[in-house]
């Protein structure tokens, strides 16, 4: 018996918006947060997606997030702003907080919203993709919950703290980056968890700060590692670029920063004495315009990424990707054959569907 | 016999500007440009220092570099801009542009300024660290000679392309990253080859893009790993990271970008058909009080840096870093000590001396 279902890509938007509106969503802000879940699905990145959904709605539940925020600019200047999220959801402060940015970059080239007050944002690329059909580039970072350790550190300090960028191009699809400054992100750890397989060495540490290849590390308090690994193979980088997403998120915001991020899970305590206001995000965008004419800029785009595409391969590797290229092959991929999703998954929405009243009967996708 | 003279760093920088007045260099521009070599031997970044002097005057010699540079603005808007160097020095042209980026970020809360048609700009994070004195953050990217092969592929299509960062605390001391987005930067590869060592796995490839130990790959058309190494270690991380830097270095300037950059040393003759100008840096500034006031700001930054700062410790490392402090603590040895110079690079200097008729003849340090 298969252990996951394929389900319409449709379906568990539409699912996932009526969720988010029984929690008390406005329709338009249901349908925003709906939009970045599904587009992680979409994407590839499963840990970030539906199989999140019901994770939210235990923070509200316990009143750790709210469903009607009023979303405020506490601070600004024409490039810049501090947003507070009032408690809402990332999937919700952090489109808003872009849109803030993308007005400032149309006014005088470019706009920075620091969100203080804000819970997860889902994929980091989504907010950055939004840039693109401006012709902008667009910027995404965002604190998280502490599971990852300083360079020759044992105490769990920071977060997985990705960083987006998206670039445009003409005819050449755009250039999006969307990585956790980790060696892997946790999803990964729990993919091999469910396979029963061991990690290679470099992705973790145990409780001790010591090598290991434990899948199951981080409940037996170990730790992940900064991208790069060990000293010796620039774990000190990794390390450096958390900590900036970190002190951007939060500490231009006045989030909460460090061992202070308070835990998406809702069965752990957020940390007593927070030094700020919930979690924190980053965005940004630039007027392509503000630098040359968007078009030159984009035939050289083009120009950068066929360049790369069309380098020399290493014997037995298929090709040389342009970041982005799996996600988009993904996407077309599961637009068409739909998204496989985890039976304990579809459990978790079947039982949404019935606290909400709610219909989740979804067909096999063919 | 010492292979090394250790020399008063005061005595290099004098002689270091000498030799800049010499080539033609304005006198403040050959003080900063003297500056600059002369911070990056402070700070331990011996690859970037007075060792690299020679370089630009074979490179200024061949015409490649424009001693009298007149510096110009070819677009901008209220928060960004573009600088044509005129083929000026990177550590002429940088600092112009930052300070160009602070008088906007001063204007409007950030600013952001491109660079084309520049040379090598010295150690990434001296740029940044010009906008600490006036409470505000500051941003070094450059591209750089094309050493680095994208994930997957045995084509050296990028540079080390660092990333610097310069954040300011309150009593302590700033936050100061600057990393090559590389596993290490080239200069840890020409120690282990003085020292006759093994580089470890990781850190480069060899031409058929082939895990090596071989420290001289790079002479034998091996290529460097993005941070992360493989892809199974993130390495692809380190591409994006790596791209990301040579996009807005170039792509937005109008600078070389990828296998086009020009390389640094004068003996290799720049790609034929360039798709821009020069190299290309990019440089940004963010005032912390267009986000919040900045004494709240920094009285966070230090509470996070003591916070990093007392992370509980891995059995057998000294401490836990904050990004900075080795290069601090280095500059205060350093400052007290003398700067070691190698043998080779005080021959070097000493025909620099002869050429431009100047006196080089320091007294060993105590």
């Amino acid at each position: 018996m298969s252990n996951e279902m394929t389900i319409p890509a449709s379906y568990l938007k539409e699912f996932t918006k009526q969720v988010f509106e029984r929690m008390g969503c406005p329709p338009a802000q249901a349908e925003e947060a709906a939009d970045c879940l599904n587009q992680a699905d979409l994407r590839g990145v499963d840990s970030h997606g539906v199989a999140r959904l019901s994770g939210y709605i235990r923070l509200w539940e316990q009143k750790r997030l709210n469903a009607v925020p009023q979303m405020k600019i506490v601070h600004e200047t024409p490039s810049t702003a501090v947003l507070d999220g009032d408690l809402g959801l990332g999937l919700v402060t952090a489109p808003e907080a872009m849109r803030i940015a993308m007005q400032k970059a149309r006014n005088v080239g470019s706009g920075w919203v620091a969100v203080k007050n804000s819970n997860h944002y889902g994929i980091a690329g989504y907010h950055a993709m939004m840039a693109l059909s401006e012709d902008m580039i667009g910027i995404s970072l965002t604190n998280a919950s502490p599971l990852v350790s300083p360079t020759f550190s044992k105490s769990r300090f920071l977060g997985t703290n990705p960083i987006a960028v998206a670039i445009p191009a003409q005819q050449e699809p755009p250039f999006v980056m969307d990585m956790a400054t980790t060696t892997v992100a946790n999803g990964k750890l729990e993919v091999l968890q469910r396979k029963g397989e061991d990690a290679p060495l470099g992705w973790a540490q145990d409780q001790e700060g010591q090598p290991t290849t434990d899948a199951f590390v981080l409940k037996k308090g170990g730790s992940m590692l900064p991208l790069g690994g060990d000293r010796l193979h620039g774990g000190h980088k990794g390390y450096c670029l958390g900590a900036m997403v970190d002190i951007f998120s939060a500490v231009l915001s006045g989030a909460n920063y460090g061992p202070w991020v308070p835990p998406f899970v809702a069965f752990l305590e957020p940390p007593a004495n927070p030094v700020g206001d919930g979690i924190g995000h980053f965005l940004g965008a630039f007027r392509i315009d503000a630098f040359r004419p968007a078009s030159e800029f984009k035939a050289h785009m083009d120009n950068w990424i066929r360049t790369f595409r069309n380098a020399e391969v290493v014997a037995g590797e298929e090709k040389v990707l342009i970041p982005g290229d799996p996600e988009r092959e993904m996407t077309e991929e599961r637009l068409k054959n739909g998204i496989p999703v985890q039976n304990a998954v579809v459990e978790d929405l079947q039982q949404l569907a019935q606290k909400f009243n709610l219909t989740f009967n979804p067909t096999q996708h063919d």
